[in-house]
């Protein structure tokens, strides 16, 4: 008995639902409109949800024209369609931060992902540290947090901060916001590999998608 | 009224264990002996445990003259004394996996430290990509745990393997055991960031003391 | 007397075929169309099979102009004319591999090559290490084939499982698919040059044609 | 007429005391014992003071024998000879915090070099980003410095918070405090030339000699 | 009572006059050009000067619509609104200086700027180390300047010949002026960072705001 | 039922000689001494070869005492206990070539390896492209090699020339033999991934192992 | 007096050709097109010849229009006017060869400067080490040059190659030709840094114009 | 016949002083001393000077034992064996200049290897930007040199300056002098391949005697 659907260009892993707690997820970028269409059939016909990340405008077209179900998240770049994923109830919310406005889309991507898997979450954008009285200012949201993901571009000193702060887990998603040193968020992201608060721990950089999975992983 | 006790070399934060839930660390590389015990001593005089990382046999030593009740973790390079952090009820435990023997050392200072935090702990190691087979005879390991943290050093792959089997988060601890284009432990961490299998988040190369922190973070 | 014609720009290397069993190649970036056109006709004065890779359809447009004969195979972006390198039996195939989807361009420049060289070539597509079921189910292909081109980008982490699974000699091609601190395939090259499986050796990034050539030297 | 001494290895700067403010200063590492004694007694017969940096035990005895009035400043590694530059009337002090215990060779380097050049100095140690609380109990010692020195490792975050609370002049001091992906202080270095707080200036890591005399040029 | 107006999108920080003698300044790439206008109009509306950098044609347009007093310095991609920071009284003026013409659109967001915050400055163009003649014969600028601007692409020499010529402190910007080795100002960057003659600070890769604003620290 | 020894600090892979045609092979560094003994005496007692590689004098003396068969090749750093894998017939031999005298130690851990594989070999040593007539006046050699390991340092240019003359494959060997912007092998390890010259595939900086098996796996 | 032109934009060094034997240079990118023709200007109404390196067609028609001598090289993307330096008689060539046919433009930058600059050339196009006899067949041709140029991109094995059968200087241009590990002329770049045939000295990646004045030095 | 004498280690390139105008050299490091004995044996035996690199003192009293002239060129780490190389008559000589006294050494390896090379050399010592005056106050010692070589570590900006003054063709060796940002000279030789300046070509790190050979073949 296979596990997967063969689509010949992909091998659609219907299991992962049971091992994973939810279905596989369809990265858009490096795949063909026709694979992207082919790949969120192959899943809907399952009655699993479809979550679609990075997917530009053109390709939410196509989808919606085989898919009428599919909605677009215009700043988080997703295309969900059905969200079905049962409940996981979390009282105290995922925090979803921000060290800047241009961090915003990839913040979205981790709510919108966070959400399509059934967490609760809540917002807090451009609390950076320039201006540091906007994040102590909404102390209680950091307290009453079960997991924090820390969204930071630049020099990314935010999720230090947080993680001295807060007893809860902190996600730290590094940005390419930022220009010379910053090397594509390389600077952010040695930044918090190299946090001195302990209690966070990194994802890719502008990987909302990975950082809403892991507190997933710890809310469920 | 101050929180914290100053030494001039050092502020210590005796504030912290409110806040993060456990005391003040002592990181020993790049303090004199002098200062480490003093800051020990300084700890150990609120009652609170004290946990001190990196520590060579030397600064044991100066250690135990001044705190008897000073326990030496050889493998781990930890220095306990008086573990009485209150435990975190977790039944399911947090595994800790290594993918070679030579990542056990760092293994043992995420497993030492968890324990010091309260959390009952599991190890699994030398179950590498390159015999497969190891990983997979014991996957009910892998399924009955709360959080786990893989260790693995060379190509680091073993994070996305586990973070594709299983349900739990997975924290990530590269490690600079290898040679070559390893770069001392540049290959595993880049590996790691870059995981095809989400639910995977990074802490820094050999870090396992961090790594022990995010799990404790997550399970308390 | 030369073993090259010249053509000013070029010295198309007639020779090859005799040294390496097959003739020059012409990877098209960086040359004018008119160059390419030109080192074509040249090689296929003389009879030879033209391989041409990383051939946009604009080049193809004129090559077909001058060459009726061309063809192009869009996916690996390769054009050949007249395929009549002698066959090289080789009853075990040379098996190619991507860990997903978006690496299935790199993996058809192989496959293309390979089938340029004359040798028989079989396709196992998207069974990364995130859904690690899609690999064993298909081990039997694994354990007969002669060589294995495996192709994969983000984490790379792949060529080791396979290596550690198999005798046939891996030739592992990092993708510079995946972001952030992929850094255009350097985390994927990172990681298989530091495979904890041995067996396993390394082309360029996206090079796929190179790992097919390597198969051509090993089977041949 | 020259405006230096020839010693054959060394063209002594006896006029940079007249463009600088201060004369040549001996960083030692590179050179021989001889060599760095012959360029003290250069500058001394001159009857300018004698800074000497990155000075190892073993030189300060070979300077000691040579120049009597030699004394050693042994965390900061400087020999200082006749303390005798004019003093720079500087009622707001320069201000040297570090992040860490571990940071300070760096900043007393920093501190006895300002203090060598006539600046009024004040130390506040060990305020780093995990008990942000040391440093905004202390948010007097910043609001009445002239200039502030900031030294530290691992992540490098103290300084842009530092920038994001004072008016003055913040210079940025990377340590190679930390391991890992700190890259012997990279990690601090970026963090800080990306920091999000304008009015923060940057010196080579673990340079605090540079930052002090940055320092005392925009105090004088 | 918050120090911030909130706007959801970000948190502008009314309470920055008060802390570093400025208002929030409007770093314009990764912000939608409604979020730039917003966030102007909440700065206006306090009657602060407003500041907005990197900003393109298209956004200035924008900006011109919704607030008519608004000012495009298009060589800086500068937009400033109603320029009323008090006068810092500098008899001896800011130096901005570059090592070529390609420099140039750095330098004038350091000038324009620096200009914008109340300093007096003058501008030195093109006097890089090729042609070291049009440096010193303008020394008696050199000379007579408070705080020097130096701003070099390329190999980015000019700061260290610079700082061992004057005693005022010297702000080095790295620019991404440059090709093949530079790594788009990498160079320029690492050569600064290690400059021989001390009394040189360095910001980010062209960043002529940083630069002026630190400026502005030491004259205020 | 196990394919594998629980040993606790390792799972000794005794499956590993069905899989791949030879059995666990035993990485010294990072191992104690007592650890890698036990391994050794792990795999002796299933009467499989034993092969250690990296094995210091002082690993040597250990081993010696337990398992009296264990030989030192001292040049190659490698343990090697009852040599009896079952002989690969390749008439034409494995080819080892060094572009200098300093790379010897990583081609004789590439040859003692492939010995002890059960392949013939053969060393050409010593003949870099700085004096190519040394190779050239050797072509005989390396026109009747089944496979070619090439190991060199420096600009590790002598794959390319190499690649370009036969049909054979190519094992290129980067070694950290060098200095200066060698970087410790990294400029040797990108000069043979950009080879010009098809049929050539790269194994770890210093990997004489590596390229052992890779030949094995080939010539089976 | 001034020895230099006042542009404000820019400080035309009239006394350049004083110095160098040849008058200031422009380089295009990043100047105006405006600012390029009022330097050009300059130059010409002091009778110097014009040089104007990577210029782009648009450029070129702007300087036509002001300064009608003026002649566009279009494979080397430079403009030249009236070329009158003095000849410097070299019965010896500068020889210029490049490993493939897209590394031509650079050489052609460095042929047009050399030939600008009064040197005789000659040219030895796609000699590459992947195809050796191509080079060896043209021996005499190195061997009669007064210098050697030597341009190549991917693994840039070519200049160690030359340096090592011939007496003259080698001036080694690395070139951004190739892909992946290349990371855009790395490679080449210290592939030739670290070239074990001595007698190569290295200018910038794709810098035909730096190797051509090299050329100059060592000939006038 | 053979151009080359067969060690088994090594291949001894006699031929090399027909086609360099110079014996094979022998770079120590990673040899043994045994293989360099006989090397140096092998060179004398052949009556051509011989030239040692990088010697330590141990190597030179093994080399003194078997080969009697030896002598041992402290500073430069060189040996040498009967300066037998036929003068090269060069009335303007090859002058070497440092930045430092801590780049003696390299610049003392450029000088003894010119000079076993039959050279006339000058030396001109710590003439560094950070005291330009020490450097214009010697342009005499410039402008009737035949090549210059500079040697700096740090910033490495020297070769920019000097290169900009004076007509004769610039090498430059960057150093691995300094600390921190310096990377082990990596900082130098950017700046150095990045030279605004042109008439400047680039040697490894730390590589006086490649630049002597480069002068060499420049003068010869």
């Amino acid at each position: 008995m296979n596990h997967y659907e063969e689509l010949g260009f992909a091998k659609v892993d219907h299991h992962r639902i049971k091992r994973k707690g939810f279905p596989e997820v369809i990265y858009c970028p490096g795949k063909t409109t026709k694979q992207i269409v082919e790949i969120a059939k192959s899943i809907n016909k399952k009655k699993h949800p479809v979550l679609m990340t990075r997917a530009s405008v053109e390709v939410y077209k196509a989808v919606k024209k085989a898919l009428r179900k599919a909605t677009y998240h215009k700043e988080a770049k997703i295309i969900t369609i059905s969200k079905t994923i049962p409940y996981t109830p979390n009282p105290k919310p995922c925090l979803i931060i921000t060290a800047g406005t241009a961090d915003i889309p990839v913040a979205e991507e981790a709510a919108v992902t966070a959400e399509f898997l059934g967490i609760k979450t809540e917002r807090l954008y451009d609390v950076g540290v320039a201006g540091i009285h906007r994040l102590t200012q909404n102390l209680d949201k950091l307290e009453k947090a079960k997991v924090i993901i820390v969204v930071a571009g630049m020099e990314g000193a935010l999720p230090s901060v947080v993680g001295g702060l807060v007893e809860a887990p902190v996600i730290a998603v590094p940005t390419s916001v930022g220009y010379g040193a910053n090397f594509k968020g390389l600077s952010a992201l040695l930044t918090m590999m190299n946090s001195c608060a302990p209690g966070v721990a990194v994802v890719n950089i502008d990987n909302g998608f990975g950082a809403a999975v892991m507190a997933h992983a710890i809310i469920r």
